[in-house]
């Protein structure tokens, strides 16, 4: 068993209790198998947790989303299930700190710890005289570990991101200038390929590359695998920076003295943090890339604005041919993901999905983070509701929107609750607000009339969209627990309220909207939402009796844009459908 | 002249810089006359502001409700005006780490300063090297200083506050302990009262008496002047506490050693604080009688009802007479508040109003803080707004009301504006809102609607109330600045929306509400507000075109309540016209 083997290992190094985080060298969201230690370890395949071991007891904690999945993972593997966020279980630094004895030595691979949590941990243990020891005791014993992979790079035209990597790179010096320091390490992936322009597949669902980066006021360093780089991509890259190899960057790091480093704590790990020396000194902050991309410019919102409408010709095209098709023969979840990524890969620039579809049945639609594969999928019966959440990377642009389809006939509950959904979904895309309003601020909006009918959704709002990069982007953010920082017009989010029925239905209307200026009055700017996703949102489960004028003028305004934009690119059967679905409501 | 004197002083005793605060020892909102040394020293007579001194320059910072006052009240007194929040403006604390010299020597009054402010103070200056020296400067320099007030101390009685002042003891008692704390120091007036259910006489609008509170495991200690204590309260105290006179307690404090403070830095005067020797530790809070106080228990919201309807009663009559005699004869701004403070002396345990009353006609309601006077008032014509803001101190209560009054004819414009705020306050006040939420989160609800239509107010949305103490009362408070306190049941909160029109008008629709237990559903427990103030608003100024259902619905139904609540105390000619002016209306 994987986990005596772990236990022997602990043993021979007199570490009493190894953690093993979810997490790559970089902070990724999504991680290749290589990085993939504690599902090696636990079995458990869910995105999020961290696994802890000691001489006789090992634990796994993950969240409310994969309860039931990690039980049935886990079974044969030694581990036992933590659920976080239930009343009475302790996180993992709780359990650590209230179950080791003082002089306990903690086993982590620093490699795979962020700065930021890290320094949590040793703080929390150090209370408690329990100290930390940064060794890999993972890939000993990993046989058959996979590969890191070796997909080719390319570079990101400029026709589709509109600024070059070098006035991106005098941006980002400018803002080092203004913090007085001389460097920063950029380690997320998502930072790196905006920098560089370039593009990846490394990993799944983002468009990325294995690499470190340091920007410094005379020189750029990037380190990549440099089997990566064909003649051209090498070219390119080495007209903006030194390209050094993917692990040469602790050494190099090692060799500066003396400077002042701009670091972002969530990004960087313990491993690349411990090797500049002590000699220089820090300044922290997010990276300084992440406002920067946040704000798109004009050639991405130009471009973005096609892709958004290619990708609402697939999901209207796979909406009508469920509706139809339904009726026809048997199709489960999973078929039906997988005929709307044919409908994504018929359009130009399309290049992979931005994520796992979710393509959830009746009351799979509940589990708000459902993924339906070919064992487990349900039928998809002509009633109810097909909860689909999905989204594309383009060459011009990174796309997530969610339909919620109806299949057939409906209760009175499913209805109401729909059309509350709606009434959410508008009031925030209809507001205006003031220069200096959060998301924080504004999620209450989408809530009010949920709240209203005592109906609640236990995620945030909405989420930053990247271009061609992650589809869940900081920093904007529309939720109770995102910061307070404020939205800017060229800033792209999601809006996505919802109503969950355990063992019932999920609904969730989602579309993405980019800020742009409204009015100014005085010294009071007014921004506002202008929408970019367009597929036909189901009349057919609204109550009209309980839509304001002001919600049904916004549906009709936003069905015939729907159909503007979409039509074009239909087949004759498919708009005269469209043309129905999208008509004019009246009271 | 005065600035003169002082900076003779000021030479005497080697300081570079004098700084004077609007403040008193226990840092009030409302000054007792023998604490306004900013205002002997400046002529400046506003409520907030402060002043700098040096060998050439003086400078008062007061914010944008007193620019004009300011500039004419300092004409004489050789202080210039620097305006807070305009752009290019320093703080005075910017101003002096930019202008004094380091080793230069800055004095203040460490009985006028809060810890929490000094210390803000104490480290930007530090910075530079320049030093803080406690002085008192001006009391020398002030002849026919006011002395120290004498009013009498009152019990209030259980049947008003329904919780004993040893109950309520024991529960600070309990947080006490929770933090390992073993005294307490209350310096803050209305906690006082609140604590030992005493009340006074002592600043205008506050039932307060200047006194400091120890409390600690087995005794508790009143610093008071003895001379405001008649037998019977003496005898009431000298079973809570143990009693010394009011400047007792600096040498008191100093003979703790080795104990545990729980101290609130922002109530506490860093005199206060100093005297506390080093032996002792420190946790630091809000005072721990902030939250007890402002959860109303049983008694006091029932009782405060009959004082939100009595003083509904008195602003429903003078209403009436209002509308009916600007018809007959010239009155102005200032003749309508003393009319309306007769109307509420009528009332039954009124003891005086809560704050100034605003009574602002036409273009004057603009200024969010306006106060008439004999001399310079307003005469109410017949047309146009006035805005009356007011309230008064009960023994069953403190309330604060806001109607905007039309006197005659009205522009389409000032009856959209109107009819928006209107629309602003009832989204608010028919809102329900999880458990956990916070003012904060709220106060966006206000806003929408006239965000909608391009306006804003620059004041929070709502503020706590106190029970006959102070009508601003922390923690509640909804307004983007406010912190993320949830709101919780019992608590009382005001509703205050509005639109000013520089020069034109000004609106605010103010009411008093509880938060009550709406629902539970599952883990969901919902919250809503339950209203408080009864007067009629204003039908003649709203465009029902502009209202949607629910808020037709909204207003027909306070004013059933209205009409219930405030007719059985009316005359026959008043309660006809209630009717009327509270009739339903129909779209």
């Amino acid at each position: 068993m994987i986990l005596q083997r772990l236990r022997s290992e602990m043993k021979k190094e007199n570490i009493d209790c190894y953690i093993i985080p979810t997490s790559d060298p970089h902070g990724s969201e999504y991680l290749h198998n290589h990085f993939k230690e504690r599902e090696f370890i636990t079995n458990f395949t869910g995105s999020a947790g961290t696994a802890v071991v000691t001489e006789n007891q090992a634990f796994l904690w993950t969240d409310g989303r994969y309860f039931i999945q990690a039980e049935s993972e886990i079974k044969e593997s030694g581990f036992k299930l933590m659920k976080m966020g239930i009343e009475g279980t302790p996180t993992y630094i709780e359990w650590l700190s209230e179950n080791l004895k003082s002089n306990d030595l903690v086993g982590l691979n620093g490699e795979y710890f962020m700065v930021k949590s890290y320094e949590k941990l040793k703080h929390t243990l150090e209370e408690k005289s329990i100290f930390i020891k940064d060794i890999d005791l993972i890939d000993n014993i990993w046989e058959n570990r996979p590969e890191l992979p070796n997909g080719k790079v390319y570079i990101h035209d400029f026709k589709f991101n509109g600024k070059s990597s070098l006035e991106k790179i005098s941006l980002i010096r400018n803002k080092l200038n203004y913090y007085n320091a001389n460097i920063t390490v950029i380690s997320s992936l998502d930072d790196i390929a905006w920098t560089l322009n370039i593009r990846g597949s490394d990993i799944k669902y983002c468009p990325f590359v294995y690499s470190y980066l340091i920007i410094e006021e005379e020189s750029v360093v990037l380190f990549i695998n440099k089997e990566k780089l064909e003649q051209k991509t090498y070219e390119y890259l080495n007209k903006i920076c030194y390209i050094y190899e993917y692990d040469e960057i602790f050494n190099y790091l090692g060799k500066y003295n003396n400077k002042k480093f701009y670091i972002d704590k969530n990004k960087v790990s313990v491993k690349l943090f411990g090797s500049i020396n002590n000699s220089n000194n820090f300044v922290y902050g997010n990276n300084i890339t992440e406002d920067l991309k946040s704000i798109k410019n004009a050639v991405e919102l130009e471009n973005q604005k096609n892709a958004y409408i290619k990708d609402g010709v697939a999901l209207t095209k796979f909406i009508y041919w469920l509706k139809n098709t339904v009726k026809l023969k048997k199709i489960n979840e999973y078929d039906a993901a997988l005929k709307l990524q044919e409908f994504r890969k018929q359009q130009k620039y399309y290049i992979e999905d931005s994520f796992e579809t979710i393509s959830a049945y009746g009351k799979n639609g509940a589990m708000m983070h459902y993924s339906a594969n070919n064992e487990n999928s349900l039928i998809i019966e002509e009633r109810g509701f097909l909860l689909v959440d999905s989204g594309g990377q383009y060459l011009d642009g990174t796309t997530d929107i969610t339909r919620t389809i109806v299949m057939g006939s409906l209760t009175e509950e499913e209805i109401e609750d729909f059309t509350y959904t709606l009434k959410s979904h508008f009031m925030l895309s209809t507001c205006k607000f003031l220069k200096g309003t959060s998301g924080r601020d504004l999620d209450i909006l989408a809530r009010y009339n949920l709240w209203k009918n005592n109906l609640d959704y236990k995620s945030g709002t909405g989420h930053g969209v990247g271009y061609f990069l992650n589809v869940h982007e900081s920093p904007p953010s529309i939720s109770p627990r995102s910061t307070e920082k404020s939205l800017e017009p060229g800033m792209i989010v999601t809006n996505e309220p919802g109503v969950y029925k355990e063992g019932k239905y999920g609904i969730r209307i989602e579309n993405v909207y980019e800020i742009v200026e409204d009015t100014t009055v005085g010294n009071d700017v007014f921004y506002k939402f202008n929408v970019l996703s367009f597929a036909p949102i189901d009349i057919e489960a609204i109550d009209m009796k309980l839509l304001d004028n002001y919600e049904i003028a916004a549906l009709n305004d936003y069905h015939k844009k729907v159909y503007e934009k979409i039509s074009p690119s239909l087949n004759s059967d498919e708009r005269k459908w469209l043309y129905n679905v999208t008509r004019e409501l009246i009271r």
